[in-house]
C-alpha cells in the first residue's frame, strides 16, 4: 500500500500519540506504540485494535518500540523530552526523528516560553547529532481533532527540519493521517509552530472554542 | 465616524507602513505617518493623499508624530527597533504603542532567529516599561496583500499584549482595515507572530507565490 516503513510512536498512549496511530493504522501502515510501561502499551494497543477492528498496532516498551520502528515519532510530555531521547538515542541512529514535542510552560500553558535552543526540535537535534534526521510536526493538531474528525482535519501541519527528503516522508505521513502539510523551512523554524500551540490553547479559552487550529493561505495544497 | 483617535506610523514611509495608513484613511481615521526625514514623510503622504482623493494622511518626523499620535505604530526594520523607541520614549507616556517589528535575520530571512528576550514586543516592553501599553499586531499581513487587495486580507492578525483594553483598540483597528483579528494572548505570544513571518517568507519562496498568510481555524470572527 506504501513504501513508509514501521512507524514507532514513543510516547504513543496519550492522547496525542494514540490519535495519530488510529489514523495511520486505518492508511494501512504498520504502527508500533511505545510506553515507558510496556504492558500499558500493550493495553492500549488492544484498546486501539478492537477499534479498528483488526491487528494493526503492536503495544511495546518505548526502547523496543524505538529499535523496530523506522520513522520514530516522540510525543511525549516536554519534561521527559530530553530523557527520553537519551533513553533511545543508539536505536535512532540513520531514522527519521518526528518531534512533536511542545515546550510548554507548566506555570501557564497560555503563554509562549521557548527553551533557550530556541525550540524543542532544536534541542533534540543538538542532543542526536547530524545522524539523526529530526523532522518537527504535528504539534498543532489538537487531540480533539486527531480522534473526534472522522475524515479530513481542518487544520494544517507544519514541517521543519534540515533534510528534504525527511520533510518529504513526513508531508505523506501528514496526508495520510488526512492533514494538509507544508514543508516550513529549517529545524529553527519549529519555533513557530511550538509557539503557536500556547497560543492556540489561549485562542480556545478566550473564545470558548475546542480544536483551534491554523490553515495556510495562498499556499497551494 | 470612530472614537478612535489620530494613529501615528513611524517609520511609515516604507511598504507596510503606507499600506496600513491608507487602509485606515480610507475607514476615516486620522492617520500621520512620521519618518526620520520629515521631508520624505510629507513627499509621501502627498502622495498617498493624491491616491485617496482627499487629504486625510500627513507627513512629519517620528518624533512629532510620536508626541501628535493618540496611538502609535511602529513599522521600522528590526535593526532601528530600538534606537527608534529610544527617540520617541517620552511621547509615548500613558499611549498604546502598537509594535509590527519583525526580528529577521539578515543573514537569512526565512529562517526563525527570536531575540533573547523572547520577541521584538517583549524587548519594547521591557524597555518602555509599563507606562506605555505595547501591542504587538500585524506581523504576519504581507505588504503584498496591504496594498494589491482593494478588500478583505485573507490572512488574520494576531493580537499579543497585556491590555485587554489595548487589545480590543488594536483588534478594532484591524477590523477598520480589513482584517479579521484574534486576541492572542500576553506580549509573550508574540513570540508565535514574529516567528511566524520567517515561515512565511520561507513558503512564498519554497512554494513560489506570493503573500502567503495563515488563518485560525474554529475560532469565531
Amino acid at each position: 500500500m506504501t513504501d513508509i516503513g514501521t512507524i514507532a510512536i514513543l510516547g504513543g498512549t496519550g492522547k496525542e500519540g494514540t490519535g495519530l496511530a488510529l489514523r495511520w493504522a486505518k492508511a494501512g501502515l504498520c504502527v508500533l506504540i511505545g510506553s515507558r510501561d510496556p504492558a500499558k502499551a500493550e493495553r492500549v494497543a488492544a484498546e486501539l485494535n478492537a477499534k479498528l477492528g483488526r491487528e494493526a498496532i503492536r503495544g511495546l516498551g518505548n526502547l523496543d518500540a524505538a529499535a523496530q520502528g523506522e520513522i520514530v515519532v516522540l510525543t511525549v510530555p516536554y519534561a521527559a523530552h530530553l530523557s527520553t531521547l537519551a533513553q533511545v538515542k543508539e536505536a535512532l541512529a540513520g531514522k527519521v526523528l518526528v518531534d512533536v514535542t511542545v515546550p510548554l510552560d507548566p506555570e501557564n500553558v497560555r503563554r509562549v516560553k521557548l527553551p533557550p535552543a530556541g525550540s524543542a526540535a532544536q534541542e533534540a537535534q543538538q542532543f542526536l547529532g547530524e545522524g539523526v534526521r529530526v523532522v518537527s510536526a504535528f504539534q498543532n493538531i489538537s487531540e480533539t481533532l486527531l480522534h473526534d474528525a472522522e475524515g479530513p482535519i481542518d487544520c494544517d501541519v507544519l514541517v521543519c527540519g534540515n533534510d528534504k527528503e525527511a520533510k518529504r516522508t513526513v508531508i505523506r505521513l501528514a496526508e495520510l493521517a488526512g492533514m494538509r502539510a507544508f514543508d516550513g523551512g529549517p529545524v529553527e523554524n519549529s519555533a513557530a509552530a511550538e509557539a503557536l500551540t500556547s497560543v492556540l490553547i489561549h485562542l480556545n479559552i478566550r473564545y470558548k472554542v475546542r480544536g483551534a487550529g491554523i490553515r495556510f493561505t495562498r499556499v497551494p495544497g
